[in-house]
């Protein structure tokens, strides 16, 4: 059957995603038994993640709650959006009804709703260059034209973001949203300054445009009790901010959420009825029960104690190790971003630094919109141990050696 | 803020379920206290699930897989497509290998993904009228063009079906699939025969057509252990099958599959990364561990033994109070649609039996594509208790006396 003649047009927009091939190496090596040190992952430990605690409520969530093996209502689980406005105020300092919650598969579920609801072909999106990589080809397949933003250690370059949509508007552009990860940017582990959040919020509201405010690792936070969402701060109600309990609970829960209001709620929970009838019952009610017991503060706050352990390590060993090395010293989130010296291309040393020492990294070109990043690579320190980080950092260290 | 601006031009063609205002009447009763009976449901009944089997199944996957809390790939889980492929090959006949298998967001997620991935704005989807509300908002969202073929109590109508297919033809009009639910057809509780199966295949050849075979029912079969699945007869590769466990484990674990190969598979695994990431894998785990261990034998076949139980309530009880109505006998699935005598409205009578007696039944027309089906009710036998069956239909029985 040849199946390119019923294909949608629109499909020519579908891409493998860059990292595939990455993934992809990875598995092949340990398929074959050889051990791989992996600072590559988007993942929480598990082992940082209370499972026996998630074991008993599942247990008895399915025992007790017969409608926890039905659907829920496609905006969410009427328990775990109340418990959920309760730590929103808490941890976020964001003030919402119930109403004003759409539960969603994950942060991922989140975006690709907002590109669906929001985006026309063409249309224009400014994002972080880089950005996360399943942002940028989730809106690229939707028909989403996206224009970068510098980004510097503190976040968002705000005198580049204002040219930029000068510059787009002058063209006539139709600009949808600003789409930015504040805190714990993935994949460079910046965060934006307090300073910055207001000025990227006056912008917004001096052009009118929305800001989709990618709260991703808001619950992994090592240095910065004073960080405050944009949501927080937004008084026109033209922050949608995007959250998940990926980090906190495991990211194969799939709960994620959307706040906004008024006809964009109403549209993203009307389209998403057909899409995915609900996000998963079982996982929704375990995030009830985590929230609703206390056990966010009784064990996720101790894990946060933890990845900052790990974030030191990382920070130690490049700084032992490689102390001319440029990177971002991250203050929340799970990843840092190295830039390789002397024009050293991050693909193919990454390509190397598996093949021949078995430590597995994410290149960072492909979370640039444009030809740039290059030199860059991604380091996740929340999945591997410690003595992986160091052992991983040694070995970067070593092909490092090899190449000057 | 004024969202309409930022509105993507095809938000236009979301539009809420025209089922949400029932639901909302029946919740609202409920809030009050009101008991109400319900043969409103889509669901399986959550007492014929093996919940605290479910629960161990939990308890232990989450201490004893530290992955069972992370990613699982986009395309499913590996062990849980490995038992899927013994699964499919012993219950729907169908031989594939795990690399055919996309595990979706439920049957609900795959019939979005397939929609996404097949659906310009216009082209043509020949679908059975009535069909499942669901895939009707899916595919219209999607800016598909539906277009209805008659259901026989003995499925689809084959000949409608070819004649229907020369007028799009003839028209230039792009035909990307043909959707059919051949057994325990949503809202209907129609079966497609053997011989029409054999027959909708040779028209699909004819004109090299796809079919989209929607097999959520396929396990709740009561009298025709000789049901073939169109895919098992499908020699051409011109069936795509969408499955789901939603009717074994329940609605709310969100694990279904599309089965399709080649170019429409890559494209959609793709397409679904930046979309979903994956479906949850705590229920990946659990549907894993539920079908290797067997539990799909000496659980489930039981409770279908107990929906067939169900099943003869109703119908019994429909032909005890009321000989005259016409309606399916539902040889599958979770439904029967009645038709209603005398031009009386469904929805109207939906209503009223609700805020009268307090039976919640679904009327039939928002199942269907055109302006027919305004008498038909769907009722559901699967939540329900028995003793609720029969009171139900006593009500509706009654009701229907007082519009004599």
């Amino acid at each position: 059957m040849d199946f390119n003649r019923f294909l949608a047009g629109k499909s020519n927009l579908i891409i493998e995603s860059p990292l595939s091939n990455v993934i992809r190496k990875i598995a092949s090596l340990k398929s074959k038994g050889v051990r791989v040190i992996s600072l590559a992952a988007g993942d929480p430990d598990p082992n940082l993640i209370p499972r026996d605690i998630l074991a008993d409520l599942a247990s008895s969530i399915l025992r007790e709650y017969p409608s926890s093996v039905l659907y829920s209502p496609t905006a969410g689980l009427p328990e775990f959006k109340s418990e959920l406005v309760k730590f929103l105020r808490k941890y976020d300092g964001v003030n919402v009804d119930p109403e004003n919650i759409i539960v969603t598969i994950g942060g991922t579920g989140a975006i690709d709703l907002l590109g669906r609801v929001l985006l026309d072909y063409g249309d224009a999106v400014i994002i972080e260059n880089p950005s996360y990589v399943n942002t940028i080809l989730a809106f690229r397949q939707l028909g989403g034209a996206l224009y970068g933003v510098k980004l510097n250690v503190d976040g968002v370059d705000i005198n580049d973001l204002d040219s930029k949509i000068k510059y787009l508007l002058d063209k006539g552009l139709k600009i949808k949203f600003i789409y930015v990860i504040p805190t714990g940017h993935n994949p460079t582990g910046v965060t934006l300054n307090i300073d910055k959040r207001k000025a990227l919020l006056e912008i917004a509201s001096k052009y009118d445009l929305l800001i989709i405010e990618d709260a991703a690792y808001n619950y992994l936070v090592y240095d910065a009790s004073q960080i405050k969402t944009l949501k927080s701060m937004d008084k026109e109600d033209r922050v949608i901010i995007i959250g998940t309990l990926s980090k906190v609970l495991g990211t194969g829960f799939r709960v994620g959420w959307i706040i906004t209001s008024d006809i964009l709620l109403r549209k993203i929970v009307n389209m998403k009825q057909p899409i995915d009838f609900c996000a998963p019952t079982i996982s929704q009610y375990i995030a009830y029960e985590y929230l609703r017991k206390g056990y966010y503060e009784k064990y996720h706050l101790k894990a946060v104690s933890k990845y900052r352990e790990k974030r030191d390590v990382l920070i130690k060993s490049l700084g032992d190790l490689l102390p001319d090395l440029d990177y971002i010293k991250p203050i929340a989130g799970m990843f840092t971003m190295a830039f390789l010296p002397n024009g050293i291309d991050g693909m193919e040393f990454s390509e190397k630094l598996l093949s021949k020492y078995h430590v597995a990294i994410v290149p960072g070109k492909p979370f640039y919109i444009d030809e740039s990043g290059h030199n860059t690579i991604r380091l996740n320190f929340s999945r591997p141990s410690m003595e992986d980080i160091v052992e991983g950092v040694e070995k970067l260290a070593k092909l490092l050696k090899e190449y000057a």
